[in-house]
């Protein structure tokens, strides 16, 4: 068994012809959760799933199981599987990694003839990125019992269709949501540049970082940028941009590991001659510690209110969202650290500063991740890009990992 | 002639009903130029100055030109007018104060039975407001010789559609752009605080300030924004950020009368959790000393470089327009400041902050300008309002100035 390799080739070929549902000119990927290429995406996965002789179920938020059947089928399944989704501007790797390499180890399985104690299964969640509907990762949120199968079908696009109504209408509303794991995994790609600059090729992931996310609107007075005097205006635009220079200002001021960032902003009238009289903005804060993350929350909070004060302006503050940071199970994250040992894989731990659906499942089954680098840290970009050496082995490793966990013979 | 009054509640009432036309919900109008709607309100023109008497002639621009014939009618016509669009959000009185003026001053000659030395003309100008299609005033540009006719003709909207196509389409394309004028008055409200705050019901325009647009666009590297560490971002929007207050620093910083704003910004990819790659802004600068605009000139494209630099970001900062200070014709001013003397109004000199026609206009005739006060100095925004009494006083010295320079008998 130590022996058993995955074939890199193939997962790479499965990677590249996913890739092409929603390819952009640059070379990246455009598949917006529950959109027609979502769907595109979805049933070539359960083609694929069907062509390894695996039955494919899907649940009440979309969720998909293809299921490789244990010696004693009623044990909890080990799963594993990331997202199909992508940013508006996306790239190859950036979930789709994490499906096909599970698939990639079901066919390893197969054409081994190998047969696992307990069932395994490789899972596609749905609405990973939360770029279309918000929050993101709703669907594994829905399965862990973190949010209600109500609130995420009811989350809505900027056009006002519900995620259940477009899961409906692709044809993938199933039943149910939630079932015991006996373990989960799921590998992807690092999305940060820490495994390249320490020419590591495989992270092993101890934990998510803390996150919490908010929405603020300010409110000034809308007028002519010609005649109104500087004395007597109300610029929502530039309270927001000291909002904008505060967050980036704490992130590095909660170094180590520290992230914030604004990456949304919309400006009403948006007009050239015409003083901002409103302006809404997200805020996005992450920190290994929640203690730190809580400091972070009161002092965004503090300079929020005074970039208002300071133009006059109206405020609203919303967190909208919020993570605890998630350490994951210990001997999971071993079998991924032996793992990586026993192959010769150079590796190194490493905390999640993205959220992953693996976070949500670590609140309802032993979970691990498995990180593999991109190039120059870079992804939620068309340009994302990975090798197909390094991909390989974290597929190696995430075969092992579920071997162990599912116990082969 | 010194007791001719103009009709204060026909100008109210007309002003009313022109406000119907792209009424929004909040009392104010959103009429862009060559819209369905802007042409329903240069059709209520011109019945109404057909209903006056007057034909109406329109140029290759779609300048209107409603003209009450002369004693002589080959001497240049005395002409007033303004605009009828609107910004997105507008009020009820930028711009059709002054083209309605102009025809309630007709309308009290044809009361009066007042024949002129020289014939009258009311104009209604081509997207003032620039709101629609950039740059502003491009139909006075062209009437003055300040820009080309083919290049009034491409400039397109986002969607692409192009100002002369649409100028075709709502049926108001005409031949030829340019004449002589004896003189041009045009009748505003001040959009700025000044004549309140001063209870003063007139102000006397005697001069207009230097403006310079910019746009700026800001390249960075858009990365995932929780596992791109904060030492190794490219991201735009903090760079931006700097920008909207260093611009607003430097309003404040070149009083008396300096003016800057960023009042457009755009975000890519503009989503939750991924760092900008890119942002475009527009700036917006305003001095009555041209010396002193070209020192914020200068000074913008350091501020701006450096905030780029120190988010490693490349920029491209592109004017894209200029007006020099332009001040009034000192006997056009002259009349503006008797007719409100004689007349018995609180009046007080006062420089345009914004944008007006007539600021082209004065470049090819002698040019004066009436400013009345608007609530709280609010413009370019659904609540800008003004008084029926103070808007009829302003009539009142626009009349005394045409009568002077027309030469009634």
């Amino acid at each position: 068994m130590q022996n058993l390799k995955i074939d890199g080739e193939r997962l790479w070929d499965s990677l590249m012809e996913m890739a092409e549902i929603g390819a952009t000119e640059k070379g990246g990927v455009r598949r917006l959760a529950l959109t027609d290429l979502d769907r595109q995406a979805r049933d070539l996965f359960v083609e694929w799933c069907g062509a390894a002789g695996c039955k494919v179920a899907v649940d009440a938020m979309g969720n998909l199981f293809a299921r490789r059947p244990g010696r004693d089928d009623s044990l909890p399944p080990i799963a594993t599987g990331s997202h199909l989704d992508s940013q508006p501007t996306g790239g190859k790797f950036d979930g789709a990694y994490g499906v096909l390499a599970g698939l990639e180890v079901l066919r390893t399985l197969n054409d081994a003839g190998i047969e696992t104690e307990a069932p395994v299964e490789v899972v596609c969640w749905t609405n990973e990125e939360g770029s279309r509907f918000a929050p993101s990762m709703i669907g594994s949120a829905v399965f862990a019992g973190a949010s209600d199968l109500a609130f995420g079908h009811a989350c809505a696009d900027v056009d006002g269709k519900t995620l259940g109504g477009e899961l409906a209408r692709i044809g993938y509303l199933g039943d149910g949501c939630g079932k015991p794991l006996g373990a989960y995994f799921e590998a992807h790609i690092e999305q940060g540049p820490i495994l390249e600059a320490a020419e590591k090729t495989v992270g092993v992931v101890t934990g998510a970082q803390g996150q919490r996310w908010y929405e603020i609107t300010l409110t000034g007075r809308e007028s002519h940028a010609g005649p109104t005097p500087m004395a007597v205006r109300r610029d929502a635009l530039v309270g927001a941009a000291r909002i904008v220079g505060e967050v980036n200002r704490m992130g590095h001021a909660y170094q180590p590991d520290a992230c914030a960032t604004v990456g949304m902003m919309q400006v009403s009238p948006n007009s050239r001659n015409v003083i901002p009289g409103e302006v809404f903005l997200t805020v996005d804060l992450r920190h290994p510690d929640d203690a730190r993350l809580a400091e972070m929350d009161r002092e965004l909070r503090g300079v929020a209110a005074a970039a208002a004060e300071s133009q006059s302006l109206e405020i609203a503050v919303e967190q909208i969202m919020q993570f605890e940071a998630q350490p994951f199970d210990p001997e999971c994250v071993a079998l991924v650290r032996d793992g990586a040992a026993k192959a010769g894989i150079p590796h190194l731990d490493i905390i999640s500063g993205a959220g992953h659906d693996a976070v949500y499942v670590a609140g309802v089954a032993p979970t691990g991740m498995i990180f593999v680098p991109c190039a120059d840290g870079i992804s939620h970009n068309e340009i994302e890009s990975a090798t197909p050496e390094d991909l390989a082995d974290g597929c190696q490793v995430l075969l092992h990992a579920i071997l162990e966990k599912a116990g082969a013979r």
